[in-house]
Order: structure tokens, then sequence, then C-alpha cells
């Protein structure tokens, strides 16, 4: 075998010759960059179209263009101790498809956000197994990896809701919840490499996880879910998980609500019970009306919203073709319908999916419609593949009382207006 | 129907009492943040964990953590005019998974990237229609909408190495490449709109497509891949196109050469022949040995390439498990194999591919294996749905000459040596 290599780059001139020496009139794509310079032909008017031709348009890391600067995350203000909230919204009024980049995917931290380096990150499995372990993130990167797109919704998304009509916009009702592609390795590699034969049957048995930030959010998982679908995920979306969404490394859960993601996750112990810990008990339980909690309410039932048109995203043509776009997850597998009711759900339409539905993961519906000008209610409803449908807020409501801040997963309705604006309201 | 909603914002009072009066002990999970302070049982070692409590971590627009400021889109400082480069290169090698993030996503501009307001944005469909039309951003999103997920690659990915190896790392080699989830409207329902019965018989008809910058960019597309499975999109990853990738809108043209893809699309015209314009003539045909070009080689053949280990991201760790991974894509449909060699080619294991391979996007694929700590001649190998299979570079040359700059799908070799260090080399 022969290996040539140039230990040295070549000139960009010697680049030039080998292409130019070619053929009459060719000359090198990337040579030619910026070779349109101004013309004196172009108007002032036009001057916009000329770009800066300086090159100084590429950017190393790029951000949204500046004419995009409202599609942002966004906290609501009473809603937390600080100004400055440590809940931000996903943008999902402004968002189509089904991906969340990460500049603007819902945030929620119970202690801040840490800024742990890869270096300095371990990750423990102790408890009931063979052989403890400490892995460092390079460790972590030599398992076999696996990538999958989940959806993450905050067990609070929502929750405002309860007591009536709140907030207007879906950022703000429906925004707790992103949609990322997440690659890293599974649970079950790293429980299996510390080995499971010393936690004997595995049907009872637990995982507990915590994070390295002060709060450290213990939650406990039954085993069953760690060794079926959980991973350790290091990337989202392509790139490394950003400091707000767990850096270096956080656990993902699939179709369970989203504190039990557990983000900068330190350390994972096998236990015969639930630890039964502040994160899962204080918080993350729904209170009925006879005083009793709901517990282990793990799973995010299916859901849907519609974020165009919605409060924040007004219709801004007067009536005739309507595009009307939403999303719909269900944390117990794919979607497989999504109906939307113009009339505050007395008549129903089927929507287009824009692709089959995935398991535990966002579903983007359209409903492709002419609009007679008139005010709407309008409403979605989703159903998914073990063919449960989305309940209304009087049907939650029933089973549930009003007492409730988490898993609210009731149909939402927006007023649509003969002026295009739309408000959120309740109706009955 | 009884319609109820608050015009006003409830008081964060109003909200927690609303929920802690139904149970001892629970309070509400979003009024409880930030709850947990400086605890004095923290050491200053564990200060790094505590985050700052203050809320300023939240962020309306996410930037990636500081510690991965090397992944970055970069340019080759020889490669382009001006020292700033109009060619700006995926960090391919620092990814996983599938999706680039529009942030660190190659970016190339003939003329500079424009700032384009959408209130500006105009898109015209003349020539061979029944009806001219001119639309606005508005008009756009009010037809049916797709969502699809697909790979970008220039015509000029990896065309420096026709000549030998010559750039030391996967973003220099093949980083011309992105891989967004497109959301927007399909070529053939504008075209649909205008009428294409003053078109004839479609068989031997064009489309010209141009975009507003100075450079026009203008190409030439056969209407059959017009009404196949072209689209105006205006979102990418969810959110808007950023201005360096075509902000309002760009024409995504599947499995086809990037510059094709024209950006800010303001035009759109049916003709009866190709225009044969300078983009389509001076730049992206491939010289043959004997002078003549090749012409009209639009679709991109299947390649691969391993992003992990290579130059920019050599093994760190010593002998034992490796993960070795890196991307595959074919303009043709979609990856259904791929081999890794770590001989040079003499022999080949197949790798795993982390999803079944779908059409014209980008499959990340990995080899979970053993590194022996000896050096190695690392080879990926692509084959698609088609049949074909990815070639050597000798192959490619045998066919081609070594005059080309485009259309380089060879298969790539990286020389990782015993210390874990990589070189880009070429073997025969």
């Amino acid at each position: 075998m022969t290996v040539r290599f140039t230990g040295k780059k070549p000139s960009r001139r010697a680049f030039l010759k080998g292409t130019l020496a070619s053929t009459a009139g060719v000359v090198a794509g990337a040579g030619a960059a910026n070779a349109a310079g101004p013309d004196p032909l172009i108007t002032e008017k036009q001057e916009w179209a000329m770009g800066t031709g300086e090159g100084v348009d590429a950017t190393p890391y790029g951000l949204p263009i500046k004419y995009e600067d409202d599609v942002i995350r966004r906290n609501v203000e009473w809603l937390t101790a600080d100004t400055i909230s440590s809940i931000n919204f996903s943008p999902i009024h402004a968002l189509d498809g089904t991906i969340t980049p990460q500049g603007c995917a819902f945030e929620r931290h119970h202690s801040g956000a840490i800024e742990l380096r890869k270096e300095d990150y371990r990750l423990m499995i102790n408890g009931l197994v063979d052989t403890p372990l400490v892995f460092t993130y390079e460790d972590l990167e030599r398992f076999p990896r696996v990538n999958k797109t989940f959806f993450l919704e905050c067990a609070a998304n929502t929750g405002m809701e309860w007591a009536g009509a709140q907030l207007n916009g879906a950022q703000f009702t429906h925004g707790m919840i992103h949609n990322m592609e997440y690659s890293g390795v599974t649970l079950r590699t790293l429980l299996e490499e510390a080995g499971l034969n010393a936690a004997g049957d595995l049907k009872d048995k637990w995982v507990y996880v915590e994070g390295a930030d002060a709060s450290s959010n213990g939650r406990s998982i039954p085993m069953e879910k760690a060794l079926d679908d959980c991973m350790i995920a290091f990337k989202a979306n392509g790139e490394a998980l950003r400091k707000e969404h767990g850096y270096p490394a956080r656990l993902v859960v699939p179709g369970w609500e989203g504190n039990m993601w557990v983000k900068w996750i330190r350390r994972i112990e096998v236990s015969d019970s639930a630890v039964e810990s502040r994160e899962e008990t204080s918080k993350y339980t729904d209170t009925l009306e006879d005083g009793t909690s709901r517990k282990w309410t793990w799973v995010m039932d299916a859901k849907s919203v519609v974020t165009s048109p919605s409060p924040q995203s007004p219709i801004k043509h007067g009536k005739g073709p309507l595009v009307i776009t939403g999303l719909a997850w269900s944390g117990r597998g794919a979607i497989t319908r999504v109906d939307v009711s113009k009339d505050g759900g007395k008549t129903w339409e089927t929507a287009r999916l824009a692709n089959p539905g995935q398991p535990m993961a966002l579903t983007r519906f359209y409903l492709d419609t002419e609009w007679n000008g008139e005010e709407m209610f309008l409403q979605s409803r989703a159903m998914d593949e073990t063919g449960y449908v989305q309940p209304t807020k009087a049907m939650l409501r029933e089973v549930r009382g009003e007492n409730s801040v988490y898993h609210n997963n009731c149909i939402q309705t927006w007023w649509v207006k003969a002026d295009g604006e739309a408000e959120n309201v309740e109706v009955s």
C-alpha cells in the first residue's frame, strides 16, 4: 500500500493554477467568491441586495437574523420568585416543523444552570450492582451510541390553566416543551456494564438518579423503564447539550415528565425501593378533590395545541386560504390522528400529519382550510397509538378536580376574532 | 356555549394561594424555583455546582457553552479572495446524530449574505404559465406546507482533494454540507397555482430560478425535478432560516448540488430551454481529461466520511473500546449500508446505521470496535438504495481524470497513528 499526503497546505495560487489549467473560462468555485463587487447599475434602492462583499457575513457561530428577534424564550414574571426566571418557555407559536433549536428550547432550573467542564464530569453507578463504577465523560464516549428524537414536556406545562384561561399565548400555555434529536448511550448499556446480577429479580427494582447541581433533583425510576429506552445523552440536534440543558450529559426518559430527565447527571443508584425524594413528593404529584394525591404520574398523556393562529400569531390576512397548524405528542407512543375544531368542539375535521407520528416525539399537524372571516373557537384533539383521546378540560376536571398543578393535557381553545386577533378562552 | 376568560393576568399570590390551599406540603413547581439558596455545607470546591441562583442563567436565545467554543464554522484561508471567507465549513468532526444546527451549518455566498425583510420579500412566477404571479411572504404561508429533512452538499465539497490529500480535517474535506428539517411549500403547489397549461408538454420544460442577492445565482432545473420534490422553505430545524441560509425563503432541491438551492429566491421562470447561466456553465461542471466537460451533473452521488476519529478528533484514550462514527448520504435515495475499513480498503466491516436511511438525508453510522493501539488507515464506503457503491479515488480518477473541481465523492482515508493522532492521506 502506498500512502501519499502533503504535510503542508498548498498555496491558494497553486490550487487556482491547477484548476485554471483545465479549460478556458473555468474558475474555481471557491476562488471566485466575492468576485461580484458594487455595480454602478444597481440603484440605491437595491443596495440591500449587495451583501457586504467583505465576507463579514460569515460567522463562526451564527444567530438568528435581527428581524426574528422576537422568536426567543420567554418567562412569565409572576410565575417565579425572581424577575429573571428560571423557567423560559419555547416560542412554539413562531416555530414550524418538529425540531426545537437548542437556542430557544424550554429551560427549567431548580438551582440555576451550572457550568460543568467535561474534564470535571463524573457519573457513578452504585447500589445493587455487581461492580460500582465511575465513568468519565471520555468513558461514556467509548460505549455504543444511539440517536433518537424525543419530546421533553414539563409536568407543569399548561398547569396554570387548571383554574381557567390564564396566559395569553401558546408559548406560555404550552411552551414548557422541546423536541430534539439526542445522541448518547443507553442507560441499559451502562447498567449492564456495572452488572445487575446483584440486584436479583429486576421486576421491582428502581434506579435513583441525581444531578450535579445543588438541587440534585433526585428522582426514582422503575428498573423496567431504565432498561427500556432511557439514555444518557451528550448531544442534542447534533451538537453538545447547552449549559441550560445539562451539559455535558443528561438523562433522557422518553415520554415521561421533564423533571425526570436529570441534567448534569452524576449518579445512578440501583435500589429495591423508590427514594421518595423531595422532588418526587413535594412536587409533580396531583392533588385530587378528596385531598389524596396521585403518585408516580410519570407518563405525559397525549396532548396537542394549535400554535398558529394563536394569540401571539394572529391572522394578518383577510378571509380565504388559511393554514391552521400545531403540535401533538404522546408519552405512550406515536400520534395517530389529530382533529381540529373551529367551533369550540361541536364539529371536528381531521388534520393532516406532516409526517407519520414517531413514538414520544412531536408531530406537526396542518389543517388547510378556507376562513370565512368570522370568529372561530379553535381547538385540537390528539389521539395516540394506544387509542387514547385527548380530553376536554371539563372531562379532566371531573376526574381530577381543580386542585392540580401538573399533568394538564386538556384540549386548548383559542378565540380567533373577526379581526384575526386571538385570545385564550375556555368553552363549555 | 359559554366562553370564559380572564382579561388580566392573575397575581402570583393568587396563583400560589390556589395551589397551596390544596394540601399541606405541596408547593407550585414554578413558584418554588430558586428556593434552594447557598448552603453552608457546600465547600468552596463545590461552588460551581450552585448555579447563580439569580436566574441570570436564563437566556432569551442561547448559545453553546463556552467550553464548546471550538465547535464552530471555519473557513480555509487560502481558498478565497478575502481573509474572511464567504465559505464556512460545518464542524462535522465534532457533531453527532444527523441534524446540523443552523448556527454552525455550512454557509456559502456568491455575493455576500443579504438582509431581506419579510415585508420586502417577493417571489415572481413567470414565463410559460397561465397567470404570472407575484407572492408576498405572507402569501406563501397560506399554501399547504410540508416538512422534510434533507442534506445540502456543495458540489465543491471534497473538491480540493482531487489532486491528493490536502486539508487536514473532516470539517475542511467534507464540511460543505448540512442537514436540516425544512418547513415550506412545494414548488409544485406554486407552479400549479400559476397554471402550467401554457407550458404544453411538460416533459422538456425547465424552470429558471434566481435569488434576490447581487449574484442572482440563476440556475436551470428540469420541470420533472421541479414538480417532484422541490420546495420553497422558510423554516429550518423549526425556526426561520438564518440570513446566511437565505432568509426569508430559499429553494430546496433534494439530493442535488447545493448551489441550486437558490437563497433569497425571488423568481421562477417556466421556459422551454435551460438558460445556461454563468453559474451553471463557468462553474459546477467537471472537466475531463480530453478537455470536454460533464454538464448537468446535479445529483450528489453516494458518499460518506468517518468524522471521528479524524484529524480534528483524535483518539485520546488508549487501546480498547473505540467508537468509529461518521456520516453517509446519497442524492439518489436512502443509504442502505456503510462499510468501514481499518486497513485502507483491504478488509471491510459493516457499520451499524443509527436509524434506517432516509432519502436524501444524512445517515449516522457507528462501528463499535476494539482498538489494538496500532495505526489504522480508516475508510468508509457508502451504498444507497439504487445499488450504487461509493468509489475509491483511483476509480473516480480513472473516469474523470484529475482536472475536476466538483463532485468528488471518493472514499476518504484517515491515517490514525499509534498515538491516536490522525492525518489526511491517500492510499493506493
